[in-house]
């Protein structure tokens, strides 16, 4: 972190790893006809890279057509009132066929609706992590 | 609620708007040269729209070229397992200064970050919401 290790700043590259591989619900962001759209989805942190589950739907359609992607995950600690979000920006690719046994060892599970079969990766290309002291002074009135 | 008013389905318009009033966070996504980005905002519902603070930087810049947004917001209710979602599609735009003091009296204040000064409308084309039951069987594992 830039700042201080309990207020506000950038989060280097690793402190934003770290969050990712304790968090396991995020945000999946991609374009669909140039314009934006957000999925919620769960993950698992797999090296350097996040894996996914999916179905062969629209998503997964889209994605392939146009490879780049958005991640976000978020965590609020109210008791401290800090915020933290980490952004990676990167593409998403189909995993190989002889990736998906050891992905499966992982234990990822999709926990959203109905089975999805096909497993995504998202290669990060840049990683970005923000903690935030939250402006919510109204959260420290007295009551 | 396609499905029962416990268990897991598409939320209808109503229900979406309902989670939207009852929560104050969430992610907005748009479009950079083609690629898409994340950010996390802090917003309030306006009649039928939604309004965020900003600053002049890079994010106002981007939504400016292309106002085409997505905005999203979940929970998760650990307790009975059920996961909801609502995503946003629409437009944003700048807030006309005539309205901005109505909205200093919504109480809106930017969570994160330094000053905003500046206050973004997005103006929904589309809405949905799903409510998921999670398929997390390991938390219902003894211990």
């Amino acid at each position: 972190m830039t700042e201080t290790s309990t207020g506000q700043g950038a989060l280097s590259t690793e402190d934003c790893w770290d969050v990712l591989r304790h968090r396991e619900f995020g945000r999946l962001a991609y374009v669909i006809d140039g314009a934006p759209t957000i999925v919620p989805i769960n993950y698992v942190v797999d090296g350097a890279r996040l894996v996914f589950r999916t179905t062969d739907g629209t998503k997964l359609h889209n994605i392939m057509a146009d490879h780049r992607v958005a991640f976000e995950v978020d965590e609020i600690d109210d008791g401290n009132e800090i915020g933290t979000s980490v952004v990676v920006r990167g593409e998403a690719h189909l995993l190989p066929a002889d990736e998906e046994f050891r992905i499966e060892q992982v234990g990822l599970r999709a926990w959203l609706g109905p089975d999805r079969p096909i497993l995504v990766a998202i290669e990060p290309n840049e990683i970005t992590g923000r903690r935030y002291r939250l402006r919510r002074p109204w959260r420290r009135m007295s009551r």
